[in-house]
């Protein structure tokens, strides 16, 4: 039976697309549902009461469930279809640290660089010089661990990697030179080699941004 | 045979308690080795080469390897001891939710906020603003939660849990009324309960600060 997965979701959320990138790898099935985030859909009293109390992107409804948090619904998935799954316990450990740096680290300072920039248009602010540091720091270790592995935390794609994925295809400009890490550079190119891959902007719905 | 449990660590590192709290609360023998993190040890060279490469606290030396991130870490000691371990499908993916809320957004924000007041000594910046921001929508996310939860996961204490319980017993000031939010004080109040608990400046070495 085909699972009724509907992802809640907009283009511009790379947390969203980190679980679109695994629909479209694996080739599961899946339908997304717009969220209008830049209207306050996130905020309103409705999506907090019937869709996610934390107020987030990306929701996954999937067999009668609600379930949110990109990384845990990675795990879900990848521990039900075997896909860009851990294998061992010491796969399952990286698998782990890789995602909760993501989510600790590089997805969450460059997210939220990006939205104050891009979207919230705040311009320059101690926040966002803050911010940027976090995010070079974090870049900078993600280069480094690219420099000796092809993939975050085994020898093959795993839901590290979608997850590290989130983020880094997007085209705005936040004030990080990409050139100053080409292992991360060559990582990227690896992800968006893979069959099935699709660019966020092309996976999910809202782009371009009404004008 | 005891586990070679040596945690690299220091009392004001509320990242290092999360794990030295599983110590305390299963009994499973432990060594704290104490990080000089305030004379710049986690960014030394040795630091880097030899203990972590991401130059974070806490690292744990176990069986001849040395594992990193506070969650990751105390998922892989759940799997293998069963304390604190999410039980069903369900639940593992409740407490991967909760933790990864934990790292992304109750954690971090705190952590930091409260590094640049009381330590780095920033005085109020853009960034301590953004950030306190941050932490009340978190605290306020997590306070709804436990108005129906005793605890974060599970009906029973799990290593969600510990992983939330990582900043909230600090006294330090950092400009949040902790009275704004009773539920997380009740579930603070539970978990501080838990029969082997202690304060992390009686659990890891490096308290006080010397003046």
């Amino acid at each position: 039976m085909a699972q009724d997965n509907v992802l809640y979701c907009f283009a511009q959320s790379g947390n969203a697309y980190k679980v679109a990138l695994y629909f479209a790898l694996t080739g599961e099935a899946w339908t997304p549902q717009f969220v209008d985030f830049f209207n306050g859909e996130t905020r309103s009293k409705a999506y907090r009461d019937t869709v996610n109390a934390m107020g987030e992107v990306p929701v996954l409804k999937r067999n009668g469930g609600m379930f949110t948090q990109s990384g845990a619904i990675l795990s879900m998935l990848a521990e039900e279809s075997g896909h860009f799954a851990p294998e061992t316990a010491q796969e399952r450990y990286e698998v782990n640290r890789w995602i909760l740096f993501d989510n600790h680290k590089f997805t969450s300072n460059y997210a939220t660089l990006r939205f104050l920039l891009s979207f919230a248009k705040t311009g320059e602010t101690g926040a966002t010089e803050f911010l940027r540091g976090r995010v070079k720091a974090a870049f900078k270790l993600a280069n480094e661990h690219f420099a000796s592995h092809e993939f975050a935390a085994a020898d093959r794609p795993t839901i590290a990697d979608l997850s590290m994925a989130g983020y880094v295809y997007y085209p705005e400009e936040v004030g990080i030179n990409w050139d100053d890490y080409p292992h991360l550079q060559t990582w990227k190119a690896r992800i968006a080699a893979l069959p099935g891959w699709q660019h966020p902007y092309d996976l999910m719905p809202g782009h371009p941004l009404p004008v």
